[in-house]
């Protein structure tokens, strides 16, 4: 059977939907996990989703899809304009990557509009909310699937 | 009826599968044209697929689209990266609008980095061949679905 | 009798009071050019009003004016910040030009504040709406007469 | 009866018309505050126009404008490029404020090509000699009547 | 009765007074938070104070303080000029926040004069040693009264 | 007996709770002056306020609490970013300055991100309305009376 | 028999030797079809010479010269300062592709310094006039028959 | 006897010698840790060697070398190029320190050619793939006998 | 007899040689004007000294040296790096203009390294203390002198 | 008869054809000095053909060419790039001069875009390999034979 | 026999030991010759040291080095920052090339900051006195003789 | 006695006075040597005025100057702005070192106004024509005599 794909978002987004939800809308990182496992499950995959604030595990865990899977789709949120090591874990990888955005960051603060990742994965995804997730997961499946159906 | 799905391309995309197929790819705009047209049905619209290497006939398709459609995907080429004045025309439009291209921008040259679009798009979906246009169709759908329920 | 004086309009201003006007306002690029129509018969000048979205017409019109008009007046709209060919056909222009805009590019996105036209026209008018349009052709004619009265 | 229009003129404006008048012409400053009044008069208002070498002099006229006139039209000469302490005066301001300049600034140095002041103006006029003062006496007048016609 | 201040440093700041204090003082993180607690009860409040090395760690104790502090007074020293994840969860609480700093980063490298968080939190101490933190203490419980006293 | 602290406010902040106070608080600079004192009393100290348009007469007042002074508080305002002059005569000083804004330059138009004073006084208090200059004012004694203790 | 060679002239070109010829010269851009045309005949091409002030047009015909051209000279004119779309166009040419200019661009305005098109073509000739067009003529001439012999 | 010299190996690092050996190499981190021993038993040193993905980790081993170590030798990885928190932890050692890299940052990406940490360190080493750490070692050791020579 | 050479100094200055005489020197403004006088009268000129701390004043005295002085000498201090208002009184001179400094701003913070005043002088004099003066103003008699020789 | 045209070339040039020929070509300097010399006769003249790694040698030749040649072409490899001395001498020349380059320097590394040269040259013509020495040989001679005709 | 290493010296490094040896220390470039002879023979090269002043003389041996060195072991001074033709030399070797420094160049000026040639040498060593020759040395020696095991 | 003043001038010095005499005089540096002399002569010292195109060569005189020379002045035209080399000689020098220029470097082009030699020298005189030297040689001598005096 395929490897998981991995769903892995940066600092601060264990916050979604639990910060003033009548604002920011009730939708946890716990929901966006039940739809990229939906979502992955229609192309055959597993999706394992987790977050972390700290950046070496964050590291770590892209570290670990080298061998343990299929993809990796990447929310790094704040580590996104600042983190070289996670640059560095993505480039080491031979499986595809995505890098998605619940907001659009050109609409932001100058500083988030470079990415030290863009260069490094395969494609973005971003400005959706939590369809950047769903977006992102179909890409990276369909990705691994081309793939594999040219091998 | 919803009113169709804008997809737009811009200069030098109506080469695509036609220039030395055989490294790049059999796949033409109007192939990409079909995939379009079905992924839009899916969410209940039509897709219109329009190509021009003029900025000036680009920017009445946009203008048009005001009145016309419920969405615009647009991947405006060289375009993105110099035309204050498609910039203009998609602000002034109220739908929703996504950007997309075919390879990942912040791959290649350093003017290619910088978009002028994507500050005035809903978002962005860039990187994954003809797969963008598909996945930022489903984007457009779902962002018109998603206003209609809400009004 | 004296030739007339050229009001060109840039990309996206034809939407001009047709775009949600209750809030931008009612008047339209046709009601500006009655204006400036009047405006210009004071000076004992006929107005000369077009539109255009293409960059390549704008330049034709400019090379027009080079033997057909007294001077010319422009809001070249995005192009003000993207055009070197507009910028190079106004330089070869021996009668007054006027650069003009409705809203003053100053408050607005830093890519504004940058004109390539500013540099070889004679004066600039921005940021009183469609009275900029009427100072600027009130400019212009002052010019020519002031140079003529000269000659 | 209305206010009337503050008309300020900044460091070396003294010598207009005055240094080597065979070449740079016989316009003093006094002859504009002539023009400058006849034109106010004609929309109904008076000018009252005054020059100062002293960056903080103009921030108290700018200062004093805020209760004693209908609109403020400045030529802050030199101090447009360098002055915080004007833009932060007329930024207290809540009636009109026109920039005008006697020529061209984007024609000369480049340190001249960025204003202070345009941000926080309603509108520029500048390139067309004593001109400019007159059409920026105009633009504020119109622009003082249209807000009391709305009110 | 009021929830505590949180009194967060980044960091090396542990190294305080430790190292060489013949040189650098005697004073060690320890009693600053002797200090802190003695000035916020002062204005009713307790002081909660925690160092980390870890920027995730201090991201963690941010969000902690969503809920459970009055204001966060943060010196997060090298954090201070790379870490947009601390600017992300300072930007998610709703209470007052200081930024404060032993030393003067202006007389420091020029990589210290921009700091991420400044744009963020309502105000800033720095350049007076371990007064900062009194000061910066006593600021935000001011903010948090003038605010009760407000609602 | 000690002399006085110097606290210094400059251009446009004469204006402070004159205009539009219903919305900017009734807070003048009159107040701000009782305040200083007062607190500059708790540690012994007189202070003296005074504000000015001028930056020359600020450059005097600094040069005269070379000899006049225990310890000088600036606000300069505008000049903050602007003035050298005001920067040399601050550098002439041996006795404790400290730099104190209203509200946070870092949460306003970039150009106010830098302070030529920052780099030549002891510290920096900034963003918290009137009671930045309080702190600033106890900043100041604390520092007078430390180096008085050490001597 | 050899496909011709494709020189293309972008905005502005087709008043060559119209405007003020007394000052800039008698020779048009008719004269300079028939020197192209001569010297390519030395080699045994015949020069297709086109004009346009549209940049979709020049992409257009860049795009044909792909499959119906020898090679490409091409004088882009403004275009060569902001057009990525004719980058574009001439990155997909397999065939020798030359960049000319009448005058030396380094020795106009800095904007003109940047061309795009330099790092895309086999080589550059600027600032001979119309001779120009000659030596890029015949540098284009070599290179096609210089790769024809070593096929 | 002498204390160790710290050889501390940044982020990814860990993956050695273990993604793809047949191309980067078999040397893994274990590997150089021998090779590190045996060359500062040379000089009468033990090698203490360390890797971690986490800044915060980093910091504290700097730390401990503070008191612990004879001098650091620092392969920093990607922190080399964001980590302000390390450089501040550099900067508190007296012993010495030596930056080492395996490859030549200059000939990778921009990003890459500026290092936060050579302006705090004794010297650098790189390019030499694991050479450039038994480099660093003698360097390092040198640099501690000729300064307890001097003692 | 000849007009004077006015030895214009800025702000500050006139603190020279009254603060901290023991370590800066006892050479006042006061000397200055003493030796400058004695040079001049070398060479037939009488000097007119005066110092400022206002900008204003300081374009009000170079405007005045338009009809009154031969040449003048302007140690600008701090204004040197801010002041577009001297640079257009000095533009507006016929008579030569020398720029002196007591120090070389090279050797000083990197906003003293450009001088606004430097394009539009004769030349500079800087670095050498009170002889900076004395140079300049036999740098300015002797262009005086030669080109009175010449007409 | 007519001087001779001079063909300089700078450092690192002698190595042409003798580094590896069976990659870079078998073409040397000589053999480029065999083809200026017949190309060069054709329209009447000699080539004087030089190399030399040192600056000041190039320099001294470019000297002598003011009285000793009709026109310079000059290559003069890495010194283009970073020699002011180079740029002197041939701005001191009136004859005509031209810059070349065997490949096309915007296609290499950034440093190599900008040429010190080409804004004090005739004209540039780069990227034919040995061609381009020809081809500004027969474009120096041009110049020369044209200003012969003109006077 | 294995061809030397050659180990190059540049401007202004005769005067190593020479200037003020009781400051700068005893050792000369003729004690660091020694020192890198002993070190080459370690393993089995022969080190042939030289220095020059002149840019062009360090290019001739770099270019010697091409077919007579082993590897090259280079400290430019001050041409490391401005010299592209010893780097262009340096790009012409296949050998081994060693960059070294006496002193760190990132803890002193900006512009010492850049090197021209790390991006084309195999590794460099800075920062260690004459220790960094020795190492340097070592290195080049290393890299031949691996490439010999290889081979 | 005392030690000569040494007069150095870089490339194209030599040229002085010999090209077109008719227009920028017939001054030669042979006559400034004349006047060097002279100067030097009145202070009680000798001018030992030298000549070069090559960087090298100017080191090594200034190297000379070391033990050789009371003190350097210096006009080193284009290695002005080129040469670290320069820069490097000059800051071994514990004699007065004095830059002059003929013309004044600030009314020339950009890259003119970055002098790599004005951080290391005393002071710089420029803008005079031959008075520059005259000027530096009174400044050189003065500088001696004023360091002998102290001595």
């Amino acid at each position: 059977m395929s490897k998981p794909i991995y769903v892995l978002s940066g600092p601060n987004l264990n916050l979604l939907g639990v910060r003033e939800p009548e604002i920011y809308g009730y939708e946890t990182l716990e929901d966006i996990r039940v739809l990229c496992e939906e979502r992955a499950a229609v192309f055959g995959f597993e999706a394992v989703c987790r977050q972390s604030n700290h950046e070496g595990e964050l590291v770590a865990w892209i570290q670990e899809a080298r061998t343990e899977a299929s993809a990796v789709v990447i929310n790094a949120a704040a580590y996104t304009h600042t983190s070289v090591a996670i640059l560095d874990a993505l480039k080491m990888l031979k499986i595809p990557t995505v890098e998605c955005h619940l907001s659009n960051p050109a609409t932001r603060e100058a500083f988030r509009h470079h990415s030290y990742l863009s260069p490094v994965v395969t494609g973005v995804v971003a400005g959706f909310g939590s369809n950047s997730y769903l977006l992102a997961v179909e890409a990276a499946a369909r990705l691994v699937n081309a793939a594999a159906a040219k091998a």
